[in-house]
């Protein structure tokens, strides 16, 4: 395996649209910017980047976005899984391409009940069509939406025969066991939960950090977290990421940390989701914002 | 609502692949039109199509194959729902504008818990951007494989907004209360279930055929069953398809109709399957072909 480089907190970054919901690049391209400004590193066309509703070429163009305006490739983990192999192929290459430090890479999704042999085919497929020593594979391991899990069986076989690619996953299924018998069974292997409340404890087993979607508002101290678990102030670290969290994963998450980033940036722009996500209510947008002031958040300046 | 045309038995039609994976257009065109010549019509791009493991691309290209050799569009309803809006509406806007007689729209599956005013928005741009009075759009309702179902107050939402667009659904619930609940409350509606299994008990309520994965290697009984089920002969006619279905949909569908399809016309390649699925074994693909030989079943020439 090789001494991949990804540490630390990755937002999926959430995806401004134009009234005609449109991407709007702008937008894009200035959160990314105070994301990375934050400490924290980008993991676009996740699950919360709505990636699904994009098309292919509307996901090119937004890396491209990125890699032309010089922001650092080293802590991108752009999402390249769709459900067929030519897609995934493309969207993998074009990543590698543009410099990428690695991808995240959901399985194909539309088929269930999916055999570990079928399923290992598949990434080792797109392993194959990529062809290229510098792709960094990080499988995405989300259940309940893709209803396709990665099975033990299948990341250890893909380990042992793609060493050097397969280097990690993003365990979405918000299971502390299924995250733990990871831990336990792929020393060094780069496994990132998908939510903050869970660092403290699996980085003490050794998770290098975490992708998460509060990453996007609460940048900054998740980041810290994700450093400094272990220190006198991780406890507290810890407290203040899991308040934050516990608040927002309570709506709808799309359309919740959009509709912080509209407020708290007095820009209501952000709150546009495309179908068929819906935004919250203006009464839950209300009762989110009051949730969080009366914790003390703060959106990051 | 419009007079659609649309009647009968649809295949959903498998497509086969070269050794290396890549669609395999002369035997995709020659199945399709053995299939036209059994008095069937095509549904290609659909579930057992493979869809999803095909790209855009590759799905344009072949539906090219099928309208620049002439075969009748009129007796054609390609899938053509993806997870985004861009994606579904190029597809949707190709098939309208090479003459297709209609559309199967699976809705966005990747995520879930979908609202119904979310689904409607979804179906709604997608008809607003398409923006072409030709369009006749069948919905697409397969829970178990988007995990977004296709509610009936969505469906009467659609229908009363879009009455001349909006004309008919395809149930792959195989819940016939579903199935019933919706032949009562849409009346003139295209319903087709998904399975031959249910022609007769649905026909007499007003369904209007069926859109079945047997169809492709049983088309000219199930393609009778749509067209004599009230006579004398429909009952018989029912227990006959009903034979080789419940044979067939013992095994995983999609590889078993390539298995029939590899050994009915001594052409292996038919077989391959693109990953995450996976073929028969040998001991299925020799234990299907002597159950259905059991039961009498030859591919029509």
């Amino acid at each position: 395996m090789v001494d991949h480089e990804l540490t630390g907190a990755f937002a999926p970054v959430v995806t401004p649209f134009h009234a005609d919901l449109t991407p709007d690049a702008p937008r894009f391209l200035a959160h990314c910017e105070w994301l990375l400004s934050q400490g924290v590193g980008l993991a676009p066309f996740g699950t919360n980047s709505e990636a699904n509703s994009l098309g292919l070429s509307e996901r090119m163009a937004l890396l491209d976005l990125l890699v032309d305006n010089g922001l650092d490739t080293r802590r991108m983990l752009p999402g390249t899984g769709c459900c067929s192999l030519p897609e995934t192929v493309a969207l993998t290459r074009h990543a590698v391409e543009r410099g990428c430090a690695g991808v995240l890479m959901l399985p194909p999704f539309f088929y269930k009940g999916i055999s570990d042999g079928g399923l290992y085919d598949y990434y080792a497929r797109v392993i194959g069509q990529v062809a290229d020593a510098r792709l960094r594979l990080y499988l995405y391991h989300i259940p309940a939406l893709s209803g396709v899990p990665i099975t033990l069986p299948v990341i250890e076989r893909l380990i042992r025969d793609f060493p050097q690619t397969v280097v990690g996953i993003k365990d979405s299924s918000g299971d502390w066991n299924n995250l733990n018998a990871m831990l336990d069974a792929f020393s060094g292997f780069g496994i990132f939960p998908a939510s903050e409340s869970l660092v403290s404890r699996a980085s003490a087993k050794g998770a290098k950090g975490c992708i998460s979607a509060t990453v996007n508002v609460n940048p900054q101290i998740i980041g810290r977290l994700c450093r400094e678990w272990a220190g006198d102030g991780g406890a507290a670290l810890q407290a203040q990421a899991d308040a934050v969290r516990s608040i927002v994963q309570s709506y709808p998450m799309i359309p919740a940390l959009k509709a912080v980033l509209a407020s708290h940036r007095d820009d209501p722009s952000w709150s546009r989701v495309r179908p068929p996500l819906t935004p919250l209510s203006d009464e839950q947008h209300e009762r989110l914002l009051a949730q969080l002031a009366a914790c003390g958040f703060a959106l990051p300046g």
